[in-house]
């Protein structure tokens, strides 16, 4: 795909600064693609302590999709599943009580992995470098970036040429590269040479202290992320790994009449504080891993790039508090946001335009999170008593995922904020890849937000399948792995009903100039019968769910052969599902399909949903896909029958 | 524990002879426990290709309670959900079709991995040694056992000398142990020595030949573990790891007019003997391998062991078709069942006698093996569609885990066979550990089986509840590792109807005299207040579940201060659960404990249930654990108010 065999050993297919979260992602998934990779990072060694460390759900199923939530899980990270709130007590007694708890990712949310996996940030960067250098790819170190420039007109292949060197100066090289990605955390050097700026949603800045270690208490809650506020001031704690616990401290704020961003605290002054806070319980510490004072206020990048070669993401592009444990999962999802997006038009399969959709998808959820930020900080000060009761009655667990009856605006905010942390609330507007009514691919089988519950912009939904071909119960939003193709979900319905349906949907995606055939392999014919991803075509992955218990389907026989050839991604929707109970066909109700005519989805590479629509006779449903795809694809689809 | 600092270097705990799945789980378990131990092999490796590969859903349970089943997992086994059959068409014709498949381990059993696990038995060698370095040992290769002597009169406490050397010749080591193992397979050097005569339980003979390899192939159940009767010869076809597939063929049996147990096939015999049998499907090898013929009948060691000293264990205790895939999962439980035993003895806390219960507890397992071994091999044969059919309607999932109405013979056999060959059937006979009617220990307050679910020689039953520290959601029975100690778990019943009874039960566990005061730990007071499951006892951890919603408890208000220090084995019996859909505490109700007044149950270190005992006021909960564990314990214990 991307190999440079006749180019000089310095051109490169992208230039990665910064080994962090964003940084690690972004070269984990392109080198699993096969590019070639220059990726530096000016520290000597990945993160030995401290720094971020929350993995929210959507992102364990990302890392699981990725094949490294086990090794992340190694590591036993803590798991908190609920936080609790301590204030002062009513009666005006001095001391805290704890005025209620409640689940960091509850039931009305369908999560996997329904809690906040804590584990430090080197030990993530560890599994992402072990990944990499199995692909080839040696993060080099510790290397700085001194220049670059970006100018299609000086070499239109490798516009970019990037001067880095060692930090101590002791050696230096000059690369060419098709990009640059600057993942360098806050104070990025390539958006300082860009010259964009940073806009400040909130003007208060704030500095905060953190501090990891290993404590004795009898405070009952130390296990749980806590939110504790008294007269004596306000720490939020974490746990951690190993027994530890992290504890935050504001240490200053801008609203102070004496604010000064260099104000610090000792190790010593934040323990005493953390002392006085947490009376009536005691606290004493084993041992400090890890102790930072850094001043931070509320920032996002004006642009993420500006030319489409030179690209910016994580911290680079947005600051916040701490508080919510996002910096990390905002920043894997900002590098697989652009990584399929590089695959997809350096593989030829897109249109350079696609690289346009990064930015604006990207830069909506920082504003999104910056906006929740400042709500989630009034929230923890100033929700009393009663209203979190309200919520943990409202949101306990529901098994069919019913709204609760009475639902109030906070408890309203408490869900969309809960959906928002957990990951799965991130969703992008509509454009080229999100269908919505302006979109050029309109036919009447496209299933609009209304009809189903598969929403373009949102995450696919999880359901719970069997596997034909052996019978494995699994989870089929993990089938597909994060291999940079999209994800074609035939959901079949009734294998009686919609028989002459699929055998539509299979001649039609076989003929020439289809979606499906326009990016045939051109080895297809030489690819192993093993192959079980990407037989026909690099760009996509068909699965089909049929509405019938496993032992009623024979693949070969209910089949067209373009799904047969795809017979380990053939499942019965034979599973009973606790939230749709009474549900025939579980998956399909879940996804909010027919479950007798089943419907098309189109996931993204990155797991959200682009395009749902109806399984019909004919050529519709093929000419609908031909109509979403020829609008950001590379070339012209579907003949005279897209043309709808 | 077991520290040897006086003693002479050549002197051993335990001397291992064989690392294989038994020898590695009893060496594994022994270096945990701090034991010194001389293990050798006389392969030179760890097993290259082929031998067994089935871990069974039990076996599962365990490696995860030891923290090796992700390392298992990383390589990607195959996963058995369902057995598929295949036998001639009915009308006649040639070839196969499929008359019925079932599930491996069917819904009524309750288990968290309903499947069979295939790896090939070197991958899972290797994960033990790997852990088994961790301790610091090391398997001594290819080195063999050359002699040895037992008597307790030379040296009382090592009476064991061993005489090892290099298979070269080119070393030789002379050893005193407490304990020889023999876990050679089945032509055990130790066991001829001992003079141990096999059983042969079937006079039947047979020449298997067994294939591993890569095919190529249009039937469709490669995936799956399948039995292929046709007018060609019959042949099972096994799903492994890296799309490799294992067919076992029979080439001979004793029932043969011309037997001979040399006889032998070729590969390419086999193969086309495969590709008759498969017809009208087409099967082409792309790789073999591992091809292997083996001569192999039914044999029952007459002893395990002569002075419980010199134990026997896994394939040289028992051998037999390898159909079910119960080879390596016996073997574990078998060194599973010697190394607590080991233990509770070396450390002090049984008495020498507890090693008798070895021998019949694992011996009456390899006997209920090969009369399975011999059904199973009826029931491939004879059975007909109908009773297939009649099964998988049967067996089809049962939400509640109620018995279906009409349950005939054929059923029931199943049924035990299901559950015996997933591991969950395997139970104890009644022991000074096992309770019955005729146990020393007799008091009211004993639960008999028709009291409770749990079974006294039975596994204790999973459940979900939720750990009151940190909210996290967990499987009950996963919470204490495989630590060697006996596991109490106290359910707790409504706090407010068992204040008072769990206030007695501490109050009388901390009794002088009492089973759990009896063997404190010398160093309590020294011990870290991070240590989770032995702050006062080594051989004892403690779990309390209570039948309220996790907000509703706290720990140090709710319970008495001996259970308080188990802060983290503290559980909210809040889950749903679908096999008790209606419980209000579903922990209590699987366990069949009242859900007011709860119970508590003693589990040996091996996960099976000892005893169960009512929560009551006063002294006779505890004065009837007295009884029960004085019954095999070193020491005196509960003075008078023991005396019944």
């Amino acid at each position: 795909m991307a190999t440079q065999t006749e180019k000089p050993s310095n051109y490169y297919d992208i230039v990665i600064v910064g080994a962090g979260p964003v940084g690690l992602m972004l070269s984990t998934c392109l080198a699993r693609w096969g590019y070639k990779i220059k990726h530096i990072d000016n520290r000597a060694e990945p993160t030995p302590t401290g720094r971020a460390d929350g993995v929210q759900p959507r992102s364990l199923d990302l890392l699981r999709n990725m094949g490294l939530k086990s090794a992340i899980m190694a590591y036993k990270p803590a798991r908190v599943y609920e936080v609790a709130f301590w204030d002062p007590p009513k009666t005006g007694n001095a001391g805290i009580v704890r005025t209620g708890t409640w689940a960091s990712c509850p039931s009305f949310i369908d999560a996997r992995y329904p809690f906040t996996t804590l584990l430090h940030q080197g030990m993530i960067e560890r599994v992402f470098i072990a990944d990499l250098e199995k692909n080839g790819v040696q993060v080099q170190r510790p290397w700085t970036i001194t220049g670059f420039t970006s100018d299609e007109k000086v070499n239109p292949e490798y516009p970019v040429e990037v001067q880095i060197e060692h930090v101590d100066g002791t050696g230096s090289e000059n690369i060419r590269a098709k990009y640059l990605f600057g993942g360098e955390g806050a104070r990025s050097f390539i958006r300082d040479q860009l010259k964009i700026g940073i806009t400040h949603k909130d003007p208060i800045a704030y500095v905060w202290g953190v501090m990891d270690g290993v404590v004795r208490t009898d405070f009952p809650d130390i296990k749980m992320k806590c939110t504790i506020h008294s007269e004596q001031g306000s720490i939020m704690v974490i746990p951690r790994e190993d027994n530890m616990v992290r504890l935050y401290i504001q240490i200053a704020s801008s609203t102070d009449a004496d604010f000064n961003p260099r104000k610090t605290a000792t190790i010593e002054e934040v323990q005493a504080s953390a002392k006085r806070i947490l009376q009536p319980y005691t606290i004493e510490w084993e041992r400090v891993e890890w102790y930072s004072v850094y001043p931070i206020g509320q920032g996002i990048s004006d642009k993420y790039t500006l030319d489409h070669r030179v690209f910016l993401g994580g911290d680079a592009c947005h600051t916040h508090s701490p508080k919510a444990g996002q910096g990390m999962n905002t920043a894997f999802l900002d590098a697989l946001n652009l990584a399929w997006k590089l695959h997809a038009v350096e593989s030829g399969f897109a249109s350079r335009s696609l690289l346009e959709t990064y930015e604006p998808e990207r830069k909506e959820v920082a504003e999104t999170l910056l906006d929740f930020d400042n709500k989630y900080a009034r929230l923890f000060s100033q929700r009393a008593t009663s209203d979190v009761a309200a919520v943990t009655a409202a949101t306990a667990d529901v098994p069919t995922g019913n709204a609760p009856e009475e639902e109030n605006e906070f408890i309203k905010m408490f869900k969309s904020s809960c959906e928002f942390t957990s990951g799965y609330g991130v969703f992008y507007k509509a454009n080229a890849l999100n269908w919505s009514a302006t979109h050029p691919a309109q036919s009447h089988v496209v299933l609009d937000a209304a009809a189903t519950r598969l929403q373009p912009g949102r995450l696919f939904i999880n359901a719970n399948v069997t596997r034909v071909i052996d019978a494995n119960v699994v989870h089929l939003e993990q089938e597909v792995p994060l291999n940079g193709s999209f994800r074609l979900f035939v959901f079949g319905g009734a294998p009686a009903v919609s028989a002459q349906a699929l055998r539509d949907l299979a001649a039609n995606m076989a003929r020439k100039g289809s979606f499906y055939q326009a990016y045939a392999r051109p080895d297809a014919a030489a690819v192993s019968h093993h192959e079980r991803h990407n037989p026909h075509s690099l760009f996509f992955t068909v699965c089909t769910v049929l509405a019938a218990p496993r032992s009623a389907i024979e693949i070969a026989r209910d089949l067209p052969a373009l799904l047969v050839r795809y017979r380990e991604n053939v499942y019965a929707d034979d599973r009973w599902d606790r939230r749709v109970p009474d549900a025939k066909a579980a998956a399909h109700a879940k996804m909010g399909l027919d479950q007798e005519r089943g419907g098309v989805a189109v996931v993204r590479p990155d797991g959200h949903v682009g395009i749902v629509v109806k399984l019909e006779e004919g050529s519709a449903t093929v000419d609908a896909l031909n109509a979403y795809f020829g609008s950001f694809c590379t070339k012209k689809l579907g003949g005279d029958s897209a043309q709808l």
